[in-house]
């Protein structure tokens, strides 16, 4: 008789995303003269850059002719791939990475969902609060979390890291020593940035307790600010104890079109063991690779023309966050974020819940955001709003919540 | 200080068609003047059929305008795609699965290798021996399969079904009760079939003992015999024990363009508990769906072209895998497959092991096949042959072996 991964069944309500998708759903069909406009999910709405639909169509080419078909990729992804990221990623930041410390992959999400599988289930996660909800899911899903507690809103065995305006939006290295630590920054919901001596406060304490970091910089191309490292290895001694998981999804718009990828330097080990070595065995038998074509896709943003044309997204969803930004202060809304990611963060009026902020806005202003608290119990009383819809709902959608 | 999955540590050697990979490379350095050709792996080397690349192209046109631009997929997968799976692998063969009952994946490599997330660790797994090794590895990572004994090449905690020629190549139902029981038809490596009376005994003994049935139809499309198959849910009762994976690689050539798909039946339950509501979890939380582009080159598969186009590709490995069978058996080889799958399964000649005859073949024939002994213990003393080379390669590999 089978039996069931139980700790699915402690996971509470459905993942945030989905429960927006269906409150929205919901609401549109209920009145379909409406027109609803979306700051909610962090999807991008520009087309791909010019330079990566023209290596789309000549991949799709060679995908079409016997002489250059690709069937199967190489195990971590083609080298023109790593090569490209090696070399624009970190070389141009004075970082070493070698083309077999990066793994390309379909997504930041299956990445930060996966990564849990080569770590014990008998470690200590500690996350920032709020934070991107995968981290705390998926290990939920793999028995890492305890037993989740509703009225606090809490798992009870992990580590939540208060990231508050008392704070200023930064975690602060945690009481309990935990044994794998989840750093997302930018920081996804709260748009903030830690300088590059404050991350290298981590890694000495990561180095001094034997913690490995999960270093999500997967909205490092919105970093406008000097002195905000792009790669956690701009820091001393971080190849020893951090993973880095980047993403196409945000600097290129390839969130439909599915691209990423993870660095684990050899040199990160648990005694003889190199994590490398666990995630190229996951790599190799539990996946296999990014279609060939997306990944020329990928190679092309490195180009010339691509790194030019992606930048230009890149500052026209800076335009909207600035535009957000300074609409909402000008409202009397206080807000965050936005300087160096794509995200605003805001302190819901009134006292308003995040969900009645939620509601309240979808309502009245026909606008969809983010509830704070679905990414954590610190998120309660905030809001995510994000740069990554068109100039024009950006607008519109600014004139409409003034209103409210 | 972070602990790691120790399970990886227990598994033996690296993943099969790596170590192949290494070996031929290595060949390949010391004798740059032979022609290797590959009968190994079994990947396609037939182009995208054109009504694939088509709709490819038309895809990426799309993604490069605003108006058409597409983000993040729905989470089960774009309907279109899932309507036409329902359509023409299910309906058209007398079975009826709504469409949230499908799940759009990045391939089956994926799926088969994640679907263990969903069980508890305290399973115990049922696989054909010989099988493809995705099955036990991934088990193992989740430490579900004991300890690796290097004598017998097994796991302690596995229930390995031979399937040699005094079974006909198909598993019997086992002793021994397993609770997760893996099967492949037609099979991965051996290429064999069961008759739809033989499935539905499984169907039957899965639901009797409360087992469940992860039914691997990767293979599917080159079922020629009547009364074969084609999907498990064609046997009565399926619905409530089996989940079944599929894969755009075998019957399109996706091999390099990655796409598959995993059914799940609502009414296949543990308890309350439907396996379809976990799948959807993790699905959701652990995964960002196939890029949009790839879910439009799946659905042309199924147009009218695309039926026509990739019915040809098949058509044309399929004569590759008779003319091996032919050619071999005149060589005095013992072989079986080839009839209703891609794979010809050998006897290895004069009791060679199946490395022995690997490496015989690599240095006097200048051909990969893959050793028998890599796919279980009781591959041992076989070995595969694909039908997925050019048509001039597969002659060219038959006159060499012929000059053995």
């Amino acid at each position: 008789m089978f039996k069931i991964n139980n700790n699915y069944l402690k996971l509470p309500g459905s993942y945030l995303f989905s429960t927006i998708g269906k409150k929205v759903a919901g609401f549109k069909a209920e009145h379909p003269d409406k027109k609803v406009i979306s700051l909610g999910i962090g999807d991008v709405t520009q087309p791909l850059a010019p330079a990566v639909i023209s290596a789309l169509h000549k991949a799709v080419d060679e995908m079409g002719a016997a002489e250059t078909f690709k069937g199967y990729a190489p195990e971590l992804g083609y080298e023109f791939l790593r090569k490209a990221i090696a070399e624009n990623d970190y070389k141009s930041r004075g970082v070493e990475i070698a083309l077999d410390e990066i793994f390309v992959s379909d997504g930041a999400k299956s990445d930060s969902g996966n990564i849990g599988d080569i770590f014990s289930v008998d470690n200590k996660i500690a996350v920032c609060d709020p934070v991107y909800p995968v981290y705390v899911d998926a290990n939920a899903m793999e028995g890492r979390t305890g037993i989740y507690q509703k009225e606090f809103e809490k798992w009870s065995n992990v580590i939540y890291m208060p990231c508050t305006a008392e704070t200023d939006f930064a975690p602060e290295l945690p009481e309990e020593e935990p044994d794998m630590i989840y750093l997302c920054f930018p920081n996804n919901p709260t748009g903030s940035t830690v300088k590059k001596a404050e991350l290298q406060k981590w890694v000495d304490y990561a180095l001094k307790t034997g913690a490995v970091i999960i270093y999500d910089a997967a909205y490092e191309a919105y970093i406008s600010e000097e002195d905000v490292p792009h790669s956690i290895y701009e820091c001393e001694g971080a190849k020893g104890c951090a993973i880095e998981i980047r993403s196409f999804s945000k600097n290129a718009g390839f969130t439909g079109t599915r691209l990423g990828f993870t660095v684990i330097p050899k040199e990160l080990k648990s005694g003889d063991v190199s994590l490398n070595s666990l995630w190229a065995r996951r790599h190799g038998t539990k996946f296999n690779g990014a279609p060939y074509i997306i990944q020329r896709a990928g190679e092309a943003v490195y180009s010339e023309e691509g790194r030019k044309q992606t930048k230009e997204q890149v500052a026209y969803y800076m335009n909207n966050a600035k535009i957000i930004r300074e609409e909402l202060k000008a409202a009397g809304y206080t807000v965050s974020g936005g300087i160096n990611a794509p995200y605003i963060w805001l302190k819901t009026p009134d006292n308003m819940t995040s969900w009645e902020f939620f509601d309240c806005l979808l309502e009245k202003a026909n606008v969809v955001g983010t509830p704070g608290s679905g990414f954590g119990p610190s998120g309660e009383g905030y809001f995510r709003l994000t740069a990554f819809g068109t100039y024009e709902n950006t607008i519109e959608a600014m004139e409409r919540i003034k209103r409210i």
